[in-house]
This record gives structure tokens, C-alpha cells and sequence, in this order.
């Protein structure tokens, strides 16, 4: 790649675009490759196991709101898809006791076991992909990325 | 996060998949700040700016096609933004001379002029976001990265 070559050597500045370039490419390419392997195996996307993903860490459920905030992947329509997932007995939608405004969704028992099927197929893809990787590059890249994420916190932006 | 206590000491495909959610998650954090920091001070979008960007990249400028693959954020619709950057100025489309069917875009002399600007900017902004990291944590992470990269093809997925 003719930009790797050019920011060699170069300041801290280029060396952070790099870093930013390269971790863009590494989740692009995941992301992309990822989705289609939901597509085709599991007849789902990317942006539906999101949700599920979400609901399964949350044994009570979530709000709507506090939902949208658990995503990983940036989703166009968060109600769209808990609507269709509603029709598809995979989650389940319940006023708020307290606030009826207040929507709360939840997996189903179905929903739950068809995630853990995707979830334990998913573990084992990425693996395929990350598993030329040793346990101590794989331990160094995880305290890399938390710096990148304390940098990112104490930067105020 | 509850995920990551869960996976500590955890088996190789439990680190993969940590792995995958960390880079997910630096990822995304970026590039929903880029997106708001773009628009906040340049009126402009992430998908353009990296139009832009490739063509940058391009003194003679790129096919529809060719544009497509070199795309570092998964876009709508390319040719859409093609033709609104045509619209204000920034980029010419004409017809190739061999296959009149094919289209080149081409930066313009406007346009480099307005890309060098966001991308000076875009710069010292990552730069901000990145700068507490020092320059053997940074070349680290490139190296691990790359080494993703390659386990990620090797993988054959």
C-alpha cells in the first residue's frame, strides 16, 4: 500500500493516522467478511445479532434506549429490527411497569437458544481468523487497544 | 464490562473473540467521533471524505469500480456521492476513452485543494485522540495488526 510506505518513519502525527488507518482496515474487513458469514449460514445480518448479542448480556432485558447505547455496530433502525425479531418470537416487548412510555425488551427462551447456537458458531469462525495469532501477541494487541482507548478518553474529544 | 471479566484467563477462542470485540469497539469509538467531528467542522460526512480520500490517493484517478474496492468505510451508495461531489465541484466524471462505458472520477483542482484542508485537520485531530500512546506502543500495535491481517488471510475465510 503506497500511503503504508509514504507515513515509514514519518511523526508521531502520520504514525497515528497509520495506526487509525490500519485498525479502520483490520474491522472493515472483519465486519465485512462477518456479515456475509451470517448472511449464509445462519440467514441473519450482522446488524440483528448486535441486538441479540446485547439482549443475551442482559439477563433482565434493556430498555430501548439503553439498548441502542450497547451496540457495537452502527445500526440504522434499532426499532425496525426489534420489531422484526418481535414478529419472529426471538425477543419479547413489555411496557415498563414504572414508566409506560419507557419500552422493554427482552429475549425470548427461543431467542436465547438461537443466539447461543449463532454465538458458539460465530466463537468459533473468528477463531479461524485470528487463530495464527500466539497468546502473547494476542495478550499484547488486547493492552494495545485499551491504551488506544484510554488515549482516546483522556483526549477529551 | 462484564464480557471482558468473563474472558479473562479464558481459552484461545475466548481471547480471539475478545480480541475481535476490542477492535470492534476502538474502531467504532473512532469512527463515530471522525463522523461528528467531520460534519461539526467541515459540513461533510465520513462516506465522502473517504471518497475524497481514495481519489486523493489517485493523480489519475480511479473507476467507479476501482473507487468501490478502495473504500475504508462501508458506503450506501458510492455513485450517489459521487454525483453530489460532481454537483459541488470537487470531482469530474468522464467517460473512459477505451470503454465508453466505463466512468473515471477524478479529483479537481477544488477539490484537492478542499481534501488537503479536512485531511491536514483530520490529522491533527487523530493525533489528539491517539497522542497519549508513545512511539513503541504505536508501532506495536501496528505490528500485531498486521500480523491480524495476515492470520485473517492465511484463514482463507
Amino acid at each position: 500500500m503506497a500511503l503504508a510506505e509514504k507515513l515509514e518513519g514519518a511523526p508521531h502525527s502520520k504514525q497515528s493516522l497509520r495506526l487509525w488507518l490500519r485498525l479502520l482496515t483490520c474491522a472493515t474487513t472483519i465486519e465485512k467478511k462477518a456479515r456475509a458469514m451470517l448472511v449464509e449460514r445462519f440467514a441473519t445480518t450482522l446488524p440483528r445479532f448486535d441486538v441479540l448479542a446485547a439482549l443475551d448480556r442482559a439477563p433482565d432485558g434493556l430498555t430501548m434506549g439503553a439498548l441502542s447505547g450497547q451496540l457495537l455496530v452502527s445500526n440504522g433502525n434499532v426499532t425496525a429490527i426489534v420489531a422484526r425479531l418481535v414478529a419472529d418470537g426471538l425477543v419479547s416487548r413489555t411496557q415498563e411497569r414504572g414508566d409506560r412510555r419507557v419500552l422493554r425488551v427482552k429475549l425470548t427462551a427461543r431467542g436465547r437458544r438461537d443466539f447461543r447456537l449463532f454465538a458458539a458458531e460465530h466463537e468459533r469462525w473468528i477463531e479461524c481468523l485470528l487463530g495464527d495469532l500466539g497468546e502473547g501477541e494476542v495478550q499484547q494487541l488486547l493492552a494495545g487497544l485499551a491504551r488506544v482507548k484510554t488515549s482516546i478518553e483522556r483526549s477529551g474529544l
